[in-house]
This record gives structure tokens, C-alpha cells and sequence, in this order.
């Protein structure tokens, strides 16, 4: 998603601007939440038939959102020394133990109610 | 972040389970919400000073919540058919247009609250 | 919606276990996040025909967190010494001078689009 | 917290808008996770030690968004029949016993890793 270059333009305009302080885990958490939730701002009352006349409307907004939380990820794993790509692999190798597709196929059932 | 191959298996993995139907982009933004909150849970009730302790102690399942993060953030990239890495760069771009240094430099105030 | 008693007993269970250093303004907005995340959790994959079935089959489950919310967001206002009537009864005033039923009915516009 | 007399001019407010067909109980969910982040962004960046100083600074602000969550909480709750008071007693009845005092004293642990 975010290449070295790009990553290195993100973290000199946050040091430029002396934001590291504000940026512990603990924050950026917050952060997430907050840009996760303002996406979902932009659907919280769409019925499910209105969602891609809405995306186009306001596609650049949802833009926005969407960068707000790439960065907001990309400084939290930078700053705990996560490689995304490493823990999305492990994660994928899991998911595909926990949702085998006999069971999960075509439904969203979570895996500790699997009978 | 997620290069080319990883995003075509995580694609494969949620075609052969038939789940592109849960995916509409409002389910996938409250999935981020719920992801995003997983992650804020583990440091919630944490002090400032017990942060780099608490991560250690509980890396990997703040890796898993990450991974989902990023999961979800792709699958909506790509249903959407956006670019994250050009959606980060110019949101950078308008960032440092409502951010200058003179006036962000050490301070979380809102571009919007600059005097 | 909690009565003077039931805070009472709120109130008991906290400083019995000595939580209200973990109960920061910032702490408790976490902890509303999370709880009203774990509530859209519920609801997140089901389409829009199936919420009522989902409700009756998931109904502990959502009081619980439907409790965990209302809990901490009686901490919260007590804490900031806020009444809650009261901050709903000047909500409710400017959301009528926001949203003129004229201009509101049958629309979920935000009131910075109206025309 | 929100008595019969103010949830009647609530419940009014909305009909006058025909705003029912918006309150499903996942949109209703989703607008408490939009709230209750709205609330948390006010603290997001904040140090411990700022916390009262921010609190008396953006007090009309934090009421606002204090107000949102308990007037969608008020909703969810006459819309799926729950009586709020009900549901927290039994919730702090469930949460004395998974803890109890002497295990849960001065601690954040979750009850699942009490040993």
C-alpha cells in the first residue's frame, strides 16, 4: 500500500512538525477509531440500494478517510517496529485455520459458533 | 503495505468463502469501527508510562488487530477501486497546506482552530 | 434512563475496587467506543431484513453492551458533573433550530447541505 | 437519566422528520459509534495532565457529543423494547461477580486473565 518513499514523506512531515509526542500507541489508537468512525459516517444512515450512487457523491471524502487511517496505521507500525505485510500474512494464515471454507462458505458466522 | 501478491490472496480467501456479498462499503466501515475499537481496548484503561510494557506484553494480539485493520482497508480500496498510495499522497499534500510548520510545530490544535 | 439509586450503586462498585484512577474523561470516551463498537459488531455482516430476527436471537448479548455503554456514560457525565437531562434538553432545542421539519422530513441530509 | 416527559419530545422530534425509517437498530448502532468517537476525538491528543484543563475549555462541545450518544441510546433502547435501568442493574449484578473485590482492587485485568 505504502511504499518506502511515501512512508519516509510521512514521517519527515510529522517530525517537521514535532507530532511525535502526541503519537503513542495509545493515540494513534484513538486516531483510528475516530477516522474509522468518520468513514462510517459518511453510510450510517444509506440503505444497502443507495451505497453506490452515495461512493460517488462523496467519493472524495471517503478518500480522506481512507488516508487518514493508512497513515494513522502506517505510524503505528512504523513506530512499534511492525512490518503490515508480515502480521497481514500471519493473520491470513490463521483466518484460513479458523474459517475453513466448508464451514465459513457463504456465511458470516463467526468461528466460535461454528457447530 | 500490501503488495500485489498478498492482496490477491486475500482476495481468493474471501471469494472462495462467498463473501464479497457481506462487503458492501457501509459493512466494511463498520467492520474498520470494530477493528479500530479492538485495537483502542488494549491500551483503554493504560497510564502514558505503562504503554511500551503493555505492547510488549501484548504484541501479538495488537498484530491482529492491525492485520484486520489492514485487511478491511484493502478489501474497501479495492472494491472501491481506489489507489491507497495515491489517496495518501494527496491527502499529504492538502496536509501540508492546512498544517504549515510555523503554526503546527508542537501543537495538536485543528487547522480550522489556527489563529 | 438510571435513577439516583442505581448511581449510587454505580458509583459503590467502582470505588470498591478503587477504578476511578482509571476513569479519565479520555479513558471513559475510549471505553465508549469500544463498547459501542462491540454493539455494531452485532450488527455489521446483516442485511437489513434480517436485524429483527438478529435482535431477538442476540438479545443478552446486546443488552449487555447496550449497559456497558449507558455505565460508562453515567461515570462520564457524573464525573464532569453534567446532567444528562439537561444536555439532551439543549441538544434537542438546537437540533430543532437545525433541523426545520420543512427541510428535514424524510431526509437523512446532513444541516450544513441544506439548500 | 432521561425521563418519560423528555423521551416523549424525542420520540416526537423524530416522527415530525419521519426519521424512523433511518433508526434500524444497526444505523442506530453505527450513529453511536460516529458519537461516542466524536466524543473521544476531543481527548485524542491530549496528556493526562491536560485532561481538566480540556474538559473546561471545550465543555460545550464534550455536551454535545455526551448528548448524541444518550439520545441514540434512547432510541435503540424504546425501539427493541429494553428498559435501560433493567438492563445496567442486571449488567453491574453480572459484573460483581466476575469481579469481586478482593480479585479486582487498583487493577484494569480483564476478568478472563484473573488467575
Amino acid at each position: 500500500m505504502i511504499d518506502g518513499e511515501l512512508m519516509t514523506q510521512l514521517l519527515a512531515f510529522r517530525k517537521e512538525r514535532d507530532w511525535e509526542q502526541f503519537h503513542t500507541p495509545k493515540n494513534l489508537s484513538a486516531a483510528l477509531c475516530v477516522e474509522a468512525a468518520e468513514l462510517l459516517e459518511q453510510f450510517r444512515w444509506a440503505k444497502d440500494t443507495e451505497l453506490m450512487e452515495l461512493v460517488e457523491r462523496e467519493r472524495e471524502a471517503i478518500e480522506h478517510e481512507v488516508a487518514d487511517i493508512a497513515i494513522f496505521l502506517s505510524y503505528f507500525c512504523h513506530d512499534l517496529e511492525m512490518s503490515l505485510s508480515d502480521v497481514v500474512r500471519r493473520r491470513l494464515e490463521l483466518n484460513r485455520a479458523k474459517y475453513p471454507v466448508e464451514k465459513a462458505r457463504g456465511t458470516a458466522t463467526k468461528y466460535d459458533r461454528f457447530e
